[in-house]
C-alpha cells in the first residue's frame, strides 16, 4: 500500500471529468450525471461506455483514449474482471485520477486484497492515484464538481466544513442532517478501502484548502498512525479542528497480558488520550459531529472561558446551569455594571444573573433581547454568549410575527458583534429554507440544535480553543527530543531504578546487598526501618517467591530477613540468577501513583498515568498519552483521574507537587522512549507522592524479541 | 395550601367552558380562542367580559352569572386585582374549576404568596379548584379541549402520551418538538405555581385515564414528596411510565454537616436514587423526554434483556454496538437456526450477526429487509428488535421509489409482529406529513430519533421494564412495615451497636470494660488481638482525643493501651462523660462499606450505601435510597457502585456474599426508621464485609431536636 499526500486540488476541483461505465441502465450513472447536473458542474463533461451510443442523453465515447482531451478525474463504475483493462485506458486521457466504485476488494478477504494490490500496482505504473475501491467517491459543493454515485440533495449548500468518510453511508447520512439543519459544506468525501488515498492524506490536503476551516471525521480504522498523528498536529496548529467520530468503543476480548499496563490499554481508550493530547474534538453520534463542527466554523478559536447562557425561560435557564455543570462549563457571575445595566435593559421583575432569564417581557416587548445581548456581550468576562432561541420554521400561525420580530432583534446585537455569540434553538430543529433566509437576512449566527446537543457543542468549542491556545504557547514535543539514545538495556529492579535515575528520576535510594553483614550497614546508613527485597533479572513478582519483607528494624531483623529471604528464594525459584538484596528506605505514607509505558501495536509506546493500588485496577482510573510528551500533557492527565483530589492534600495530607509529578513522569516517558523501539513495557509501580518528594520506589523494563511499530 | 386529587375529568374533558376577560385586543384570549376552534371544541363556549360586547365575533356576556347554563372550566385571564371578585362570578356559573393566567403571585416573593393564599381561601370556599396561576393552561388533544392561552401546532396529533410541566415554556418547547417529529399526544398541562393542583395530583388523575400510556413531567421542584413517592409507587405498579426531565443538577453550596452523609448527599443525587427505586425514567432533555415517552407507549413493558440491532451499512452496525455498549444494552449473540435462516435470506458477502449489516444490497431487493426482520425477530433471545432505517420526509428525488419500497418492506414484516420491533431514522431527522403518512400506511413503528438518541430510548425501556417486572414480582415496603417502634435512643458507638444487634444487624462483639483488668479479660477472651477505644456519648470522633489503639496482643499492651486512653481523653476532653473502654476483636482484611441514614430535609429518611475509605470521600461513590428499603433495593444499589469489583473476590480475596449485605443493610434501614421521626443521623462505618462475615465495626447515631419531615 500506498499513500500518497499530494495536492489534490486537481481530484476535488477538476476541470474535465469522465464517467467510465456510463449506461442508462445503472442507478450509479444515473446518480453521477444528475448529481454534476444539479451542482451546475461548468467543466467538461465525457462519457464512457464500451458499447457507445447514448446515455444521460449524451454521446458516449467507447474509450477514454478517444476523448482526445485531457480530463483530470474518471469515475470508474465497471466491475473488477474489466479494472485493469479501464485504468490502462483512463491513463489515456491524461487522468491522474480515479474514483473506483466497485467493492469486492481488501473488504472482502485475502483474494480481494491480492486484486486490489494488482490494481494499485498498476495505478503506480499509470501515475493514476486512486480514491477507493468501494467508496461512493465526493461532492465539492463549493467548487461545484462531483463524482458521486448515491442520493445528493438539493439544494447544495456551502460552508467551511468538510466530511470525511471511510463509510458511504454514515457520509451520505451525516450530508443530509447538515441540509436538515440549514449548514452548508464544502467537501464530501468516501475514503472506502483506502487503497492509495486515506482519510489523513485527503484530510491533510483540506487543511491547506481555503475554502475549509473544520473537517468531520467519521474512522473505522486508522490506517497508518504516523500520518495521523501528523495531521492531528497540523490541524491544531493550524487552527483547523477535527471533529472525530470513531467507533469501536466496545472492548475486544482483552489480551492476556503479563504487565498491569496490558491488561488496562484498550484501543480505544489510546485513541481518546490521542484526541486529548492532540485537540481532536471526540464525538458520539452524527447529530454531534455535524453540529459541533458547523459552532466550530462559526466561532473559531475562543479567547477565555467564561460562557453567558440567555433565555426568555426560567425552565430554560435552570436546565442551561445544569448543562453548564454537567459539561463543566464556567457560567461566571456578570460584573457589577453588567447587572447595573441588565437593571435596566429588563423588566422590575426580571432577575440579573447568569444563567439570565430574559423574561417573557420579550413578548411584549423583544427589543430588551437586543438590549440584554448587547449587555452580557460586554461583560469582560465572557468569552462566549449563548442565546436560545428558536428561528421559526413554518411561517403560517399567529405567532409569527412576533417570533420574526424576535429573530431580527437578536440580530440587531449579533449582526457586526464583536465578541463571538451564537443563537441556538430551545429543542432541535428542523431548519426550513424559509428558517434559514430568515436566519440569514437577520445575521443571527444560528445553531438549531437544542439545548442539550448545542451545549456539549460549546463544550468542544472551550477544549478545542484551549487546546489551540496551548498548542500555539508549547510546542508538540518532536520524536527525536530524546537526544540520548542509550545502549542500555536495565531488566532487574535494580537496574532499571538506576537507569531511571540516570534521567534525573527520583529514585528510592536503594542499596544491592549480597550479605547480610552488607545488609545490616546499609540499614543503618539509611537511619529509619527498611525494606528487603530479593533482586534477580528473573523474578518478577517478588512477594510470591518470599522475596520481600518490610518495615524492619535494627540489626537482627534485618539479618533475619536477608535470611529469610534467600531461603525461601532458593526453594521457590532454584534456577533464578540472584544479584543479591536490596536494601531500601520503608516508605509509610504518601499516595501511590503507577507509570508505566507499553507499546502498542498500532499507536507505538504509549503512556500509562493513574493512582496506584486498586484506583488502576478496579477503577481502571488511568489517562493515556503517546510518546513523546511534555510536563505540560502530564498536568492534563492529572486533570483527567477521577481520584485526583488525593494528590490534593486529601485528610490532612499535604498537597502534592503537581509540577513536579509532571517533571517526573515526562523524564519517565523520555527515558522509556530512550530504551528503542524493542521496548515493551517499563513500569514505575508505585511512583511514591509525598507533598513535594515524588519517588520511584520499584520499577521494572520489559523488551520484545523485534522492535514495534515506531510512530513518532 | 391545599392538593386536590379528585378525579378530573371535568377540568380536562369540560362540557362547557367560559373565557373569562375576553378581548380582541388580548393576544392570549386570541390564542385561547383560536385553539379551541382548531381542536374543533365540540362543547358550549362562553366568553365573559365586563365591557360587554362582541369578541372574536361572538356575543359577550357581562358575567358568568349571566351565562344561565352549567359551565365546567372558566379560564380566567384577568389581572390580579379582580381576581377575588371574578372567582365569585364564576362560582355562580357552577364551575368547579379555573384556570388562573396572571402571574405576580407567590413566584415574586412574600407578598405575592400571601395574594395567592387569598385567593386560595376564597376559590376553597366556593368549591373551586384552582390551576396555576401562574400557568398557561392545559390542552386536551384527544378530547379536542383546551384551556391554553399560548401557541398550539396544527395539526393537533393525538397519542398516548400526556407532558405535565411546572413550566409553560418548557410545556411548549415539548408540545412543538413532538408535533416536528411526528408524536401525538393526549394532554399538555402547565401547573404554574400549584396553588392546589401539583404535577402529582395532575398525573395521578391521567394514571387512571384509559387515553394516556406514558407521563412527560417536567419539575423544578417537588412540593410534597410525600405525594409524589405515592404518585411514583401507583404508576409502576400500573405499568404506565413516568419520564422524568427534572432540573437541579447543579449543585448547590454543600452545607457544613458534622457527619459524612450530610456532605456527600446532594438534593439531586436523591432525586436520582428515588428515579432508581420506583422505576422513574429520569432524561437530561426535552428531545430525550419525548422521543422516550413515545418509544414507551410504543413498546410497553419488554420481555427480556436482549436486543437486536439491524441496519443497511457497516458503520451503522459498529455505532450501534458502541452505543449498546455504553448503554449497556445486551445484544445477545443469535440462536445457530436464526444464523442459517439470515444466511438463506442475505447476499452471500453478509456476515449474519449481531449487530447486523443487512448489506447495501437492501438497494437493489428490499425484500431482504422483510426476510432480515422476520428471522431476528423470531429469535428467542431477542426481546426487541431495532432496525435502524429512514422514512423520507421528501419524496421528491430519486432515490424516494426505493426508500418507499424499503418502507413498505419493513412494514410487511412489523405489521402485525408478535415481537417488540422500533424502526429508528439514522440521525434525528424531522418527520413531515407525508413521513407520517407513509409510516401510518405501512404500519412501520417509527421513531426518528436518530441512532444515538434512539438508543438512549431503548434503555430507558429495557430499565422500566426490568423495573416493572420487579414491582409486580416484590411489594414495596410500606412505611409501617418496621412494627417495632422503639423507644429506645441509642447515642454512643456502645449503644449504638447494641441497639443495631437488636435488629439482627451482625455487629462486632465488643465488651465495655471499666478497667484495665476488664479490658485486658475481654481481650483474652477474644482469642486474638484487639481495639480498645474509648466508650462515651460525648466524643463522636475518638482518634482525634488519642482514644483507639489498634492491634494490642498480650495483658501488658491491653494494660498499657487503656491507661493511655484514658489518660489521653481525661486530658483532650475532661468534660466527656466516659462509659469506659470498649475491647473489639482486631480485623484485618476485608473490604469497608459505608452505611448512613441522614434525615434530608426534602425526602425525609434517605439512606446511603457506598464503598468506606476514599472511596466515598474522594469519588461520592455512593447510592441512595429513601427508607424503607428491601434487600432488593439493596442489591440495586451494590450494583450502582463503581467500586462493587472490589466485593466480586477482588485480587484473590474471597467473593463478598451480597445476599447478606443486602439483608444486612436492609436491616440497618429498619433499625434507622424504627428510631421514628427526631432521628438525625445513623451512620454504620465500616460495615467491613470479608467473604461471608459481614460486621458493624463502629456505629453512631444523631438526634434533631424536632421532628423532621416524615416522608412515607
Amino acid at each position: 500500500m500506498s499513500l500518497e499526500s499530494s495536492n489534490l486540488a486537481r481530484l476535488l476541483d477538476p476541470r474535465a471529468i469522465v464517467l467510465v461505465g456510463a449506461s442508462d441502465r445503472s442507478a450509479f450513472s444515473r446518480s453521477a450525471w444528475k448529481n454534476l447536473q444539479d451542482l451546475g458542474y461548468s467543466g467538461a463533461l465525457h462519457l464512457v461506455s464500451r458499447s457507445g451510443g447514448m446515455a444521460h442523453g449524451q454521446q458516449t465515447h467507447s474509450s477514454c483514449a478517444e476523448i482526445g482531451e485531457v480530463v483530470d478525474v474518471a469515475l470508474v463504475m465497471v466491475p473488477i474482471a474489466a479494472m485493469d483493462e479501464v485504468l490502462r485506458d483512463v491513463a489515456r486521457c491524461g487522468a491522474r485520477y480515479a474514483v473506483v466504485l466497485a467493492g469486492g476488494f481488501a473488504e472482502t478477504g485475502d483474494a480481494g486484497r491480492q486484486l486490489q494490490e494488482e490494481m494499485v500496482r498498476t495505478a503506480h505504473q499509470l501515475g493514476i492515484t486512486l480514491l477507493g475501491p468501494n467508496c461512493l467517491g465526493f461532492i465539492n459543493f463549493t467548487r461545484r464538481a462531483a463524482c458521486w454515485t448515491g442520493s445528493m440533495r438539493a439544494p447544495a449548500l456551502t460552508g467551511p466544513i468538510s466530511i470525511v468518510s471511510q463509510s458511504g453511508a454514515i457520509a451520505t447520512f451525516a450530508k443530509h442532517f447538515a441540509h436538515q439543519q440549514g449548514i452548508g459544506l464544502h467537501c464530501v468525501i468516501s475514503t472506502g478501502n483506502e487503497s492509495m488515498l486515506d482519510l489523513s492524506a485527503v484530510a491533510d490536503h483540506l487543511l491547506d484548502d481555503a475554502d475549509n476551516r473544520v473537517i468531520a471525521l467519521f474512522i473505522e480504522s486508522i490506517r497508518d498512525v504516523a500520518r495521523f498523528r501528523a495531521l492531528a498536529r497540523r490541524a491544531i496548529q493550524l487552527g483547523k479542528p477535527l471533529v472525530v467520530l470513531k467507533v469501536g468503543r466496545s472492548p475486544l476480548a482483552t489480551q492476556a497480558a503479563q504487565s498491569h499496563t496490558g491488561s488496562i490499554v484498550g484501543d480505544d481508550s489510546v485513541f481518546d488520550g490521542v484526541c486529548k493530547q492532540f485537540g481532536l474534538v471526540r464525538v458520539r453520534s452524527i447529530e454531534e459531529m455535524v453540529l459541533t463542527s458547523r459552532l466550530l466554523a462559526m466561532l473559531g478559536p475562543l479567547d477565555g472561558k467564561g460562557v453567558a447562557f440567555l433565555s426568555v425561560s426560567g425552565g430554560m435557564g435552570e436546565l442551561g446551569a445544569d448543562y453548564a455543570h454537567m459539561e463543566d462549563i464556567f457560567l461566571p457571575e456578570f460584573a457589577p455594571a453588567t447587572l447595573d445595566a441588565l437593571r435596566e435593559a429588563l423588566p422590575a421583575y426580571a432577575t440579573p444573573a447568569n444563567p439570565l432569564d430574559m423574561t417573557g417581557g420579550a413578548i411584549n416587548d423583544p427589543r430588551l433581547l437586543t438590549r440584554a445581548l448587547d449587555t452580557v456581550m460586554a461583560d469582560p468576562g465572557v468569552a462566549l454568549t449563548v442565546c436560545i432561541a428558536d428561528v421559526p420554521t413554518g411561517l403560517n400561525d399567529d405567532w409569527t410575527p412576533h417570533f420574526v420580530s424576535s429573530v431580527h432583534e437578536i440580530g440587531r446585537a449579533t449582526t457586526g458583534a464583536k465578541r463571538p455569540v451564537v443563537v441556538i434553538s430551545h429543542t432541535m430543529k428542523y431548519v426550513s429554507d424559509q428558517a434559514r433566509a430568515l436566519a440569514a437576512e437577520a445575521a443571527v449566527p444560528y445553531l438549531a440544535a437544542g439545548a442539550d446537543l448545542g451545549m456539549k457543542a460549546v463544550r468542544h468549542a472551550l477544549s478545542w480553543s484551549a487546546q489551540y491556545a496551548r498548542s500555539r504557547a508549547v510546542a508538540f514535543p518532536q520524536g527525536n527530543a530524546v537526544a540520548t539514545a542509550t545502549a542500555e538495556h536495565p531488566h532487574s529492579e535494580w537496574e532499571s531504578l538506576r537507569y531511571l535515575a540516570g534521567f534525573e528520576v527520583p529514585v528510592v535510594p536503594a542499596v544491592l546487598a549480597t550479605s547480610a553483614d552488607a545488609a545490616i550497614a546499609a540499614a543503618q546508613a539509611s537511619g529509619g526501618p527498611v525494606v528487603l527485597k530479593i533482586a534477580s533479572p528473573d523474578i518478577a513478582h517478588k512477594t510470591e517467591v518470599g522475596g520481600v519483607k518490610l518495615n524492619l528494624s535494627g540489626p537482627d531483623a534485618v539479618a533475619e530477613a536477608y535470611r529469610a529471604i534467600t531461603t525461601s528464594v532458593a526453594a521457590a525459584a532454584p534456577a533464578a540468577r540472584i544479584d543479591g538484596v536490596l536494601v531500601v528506605p520503608m516508605r509509610r505514607q504518601g499516595v501511590e501513583l503507577f507509570v508505566g509505558v507499553r507499546r502498542d501495536p498500532e499507536w507505538g509506546h504509549v503512556l500509562a498515568l493513574g493512582l496506584g493500588g486498586v484506583w488502576i485496577e478496579a477503577l481502571k482510573d488511568v489517562s493515556l498519552r503517546l510518546l513523546p510528551i511534555t510536563s505540560v500533557d502530564v498536568h492534563d492527565m492529572l486533570g483527567e483521574l477521577r481520584g485526583t483530589r488525593l494528590l490534593q492534600g486529601f485528610r490532612g495530607a499535604p498537597a502534592a507537587d503537581l509540577d513536579r509529578i509532571a517533571q517526573t513522569v515526562a523524564r519517565i516517558g523520555d527515558a522509556a522512549l530512550a530504551l528503542g523501539a524493542t521496548l515493551d513495557t517499563l513500569e514505575v509501580n508505585p511512583l511514591l507522592v509525598d507533598g513535594s518528594r515524588v519517588e520511584a520506589l520499584d520499577a521494572l523494563v520489559t523488551y520484545a524479541d523485534r522492535p514495534g511499530t515506531s510512530a513518532h
